[in-house]
């Protein structure tokens, strides 16, 4: 179980001392190359542009390597921003978002087991159908999009987030800050610390911890609500978490 | 199916005139009884509380008519607050909330059909189990708690709502203000309009409509995630949707 997997040092400059130091999570996140699977989605492009801009290098992956490298083009320029593979963005990668349609995402992953082995996944897969009346929750066999990933990724640390990150708002050159919270969801603290770190390279975005892999159902299956609220409300509708 | 009743007209001197121009929902929640089913809990308590102190009349029912009384005295003073059996706080009001435990509300909810016949029925209840690790939702056969309310209350309107209130903070007299958006889902139109505008009678909170039914699980056991945010955060965390 991922669980139990100590997290991988993607930096290697950011390796604690001998003294046993936790390097700083901010300092780790600047520092990480970010690949994103399924990448030329709009909300893969959107997360890329934003990392881009906040100065990772970002690697776009696609099963078609040329509609990688035009999604890159469309949100940054080489070196920040480029295109490959899937396999090769996760292989280039110190932490890979799989941002990829719910339909593939089970056997994506297993494709890239040994490509993803001894990283961190983030997941923002929200696994839901849509009809006349909206958009509503698929039941998951393992619970959630998350615990799939955790369960075809023994050798990686599964973290859900940036499920409620409006593509919209991630795309627009008029925005230049969201107004969001980024739920973080993992077993494994110093990788959802760093996950939250990450967040926080979006402009206007806080991450907040949000509790285990066995509560991410609930945080995926919550963007049926959002979609609800933004056809009421003519909205792109983000969470914050108050009191803290 | 709740979906095809027409909402009941809590009060009668706001009904339609005879243009058909709708009652303003404002208006009909300031005049609103409210039952609060399981009212002896917290977080029962915390919403007679807000309720009664905002003007409204509540009716705080419990299996037990003396700890009604006593629940009753502690938050508000009669004739604002008052209490009750289960069954007469559900005949005796316009809305109902049912705050009771997840382990009981199917049975109580069947056995009180007869007394919510034609009410809306405001479901607040979160199915949760905790083990060391914190809480975490459990899977109900019927989807949601208010699902189930509305299989077993076919002749009342169910909405869900209210989950995510701290009682704690409801309670707190120190709290004038909570800071927090309800999120209130069901599929009557007039009854979540109502529901909204009751939820704004405390003050700090806002009512946003959210989906419907079939959306209620996720937000249920979104719960859980604020337990965890909780813990690590110690707060008494709530949402607030943005950008509405």
């Amino acid at each position: 179980m991922a669980a139990d997997h100590s997290t991988p040092d993607p930096h290697g400059a950011a390796r604690p001392d001998q003294a046993g130091a936790a390097p700083d999570p901010a300092t780790v996140a600047a520092g990480l190359t970010v690949g994103v699977l399924g990448g030329t989605g709009d909300q893969g492009r959107g997360l890329a542009r934003r990392l881009g801009l906040a100065g990772n290098r970002v690697i776009i992956g696609s099963r078609n390597p040329a509609r990688a490298v035009a999604a890159a083009a469309s949100v940054g320029s080489p070196p920040q921003v480029t295109g490959a593979s899937n396999e090769d963005a996760a292989r280039g990668s110190d932490v890979v978002i799989a941002a990829v349609p719910w339909e593939g995402h089970r056997d994506l992953l297993a494709q890239l087991a040994a490509a993803l082995d001894g990283k961190i996944l983030i997941d923002c897969v929200n696994p839901l159908a849509f009809d006349s009346r909206g958009a509503y929750p698929i039941r998951v066999e393992e619970g959630s999009a998350a615990e799939q990933a955790a369960q075809v990724l023994p050798g990686s640390t599964v973290v859900g987030a940036f499920h409620h990150v409006s593509a919209v708002l991630l795309l627009d050159p008029e925005v230049a800050e969201v107004d969001l919270d980024v739920m973080v969801r993992g077993d494994d603290r110093q990788a959802t610390d760093l996950v939250q770190a990450l967040a926080e390279r979006i402009p206007g975005a806080r991450g907040i911890y949000a509790g285990r892999l066995r509560n991410c159902a609930q945080v995926e299956a919550l963007t049926a609500n959002l979609v609800s609220i933004n056809r009421r409300y003519k909205s792109h509708a983000g969470l914050r978490i108050t009191d803290i």
